[in-house]
């Protein structure tokens, strides 16, 4: 992504996944676009910033807490997070956030 | 960084620092490797993860607002954010949140 995501109107919700891949991630690009559509067209999403390195961090914005419990439950995303942790990550967090404050400079 | 942060015991801060870099980002590194020294030695600091494409994402973790409110305004660090929005920064985004529930697969 070249762009950052716009600011959105606190109290709302990130959550901050860290991960780091393991050597053969078969298949891993393919499902973090069709994941990325995906989440994109759930109730409460708001937005997403994703970067990588060895570590890779993807922050996704969401309007409150429900919209993540459906997000984590949704059909194709579950099999996703399965392949995700026997096969692609070698190990990862998840952080469930309230965004409180923020600012930028744009 | 090779690693990512282990996991803490909510309820703590997150301060997500999303960004793009100038195309000239003269003296940035440097800057980084010492702000980042120097938030370590910080009272209420946690830990960090950090990756960047043409995006960056930083998340340092802190035990509470005081300890994010004394960070912002260490004089050092006050330096290295004019720096940062006025020569290396295209644009950033700064969101301060609070963790409620985490998990990981190490």
């Amino acid at each position: 992504m070249n762009v950052i995501s716009e600011l959105f109107s606190p109290p709302y919700y990130a959550v901050i996944f860290t991960s780091i891949k393991n050597e053969d991630t078969h298949g891993y690009m393919e499902m973090a676009v069709k994941m990325e559509q995906l989440a994109r067209s759930q109730e409460g999403y708001l937005g997403m910033d994703s970067a990588r390195e060895k570590t890779g961090i993807t922050v996704s914005y969401w309007s409150n807490l429900n919209a993540i419990k459906r997000w984590k439950t949704n059909a194709e995303h579950l099999i996703a997070q399965s392949k995700g942790k026997h096969f692609w990550y070698e190990s990862y967090s998840v952080r469930i956030a309230k965004v409180e404050r923020e600012y930028h400079h744009f």
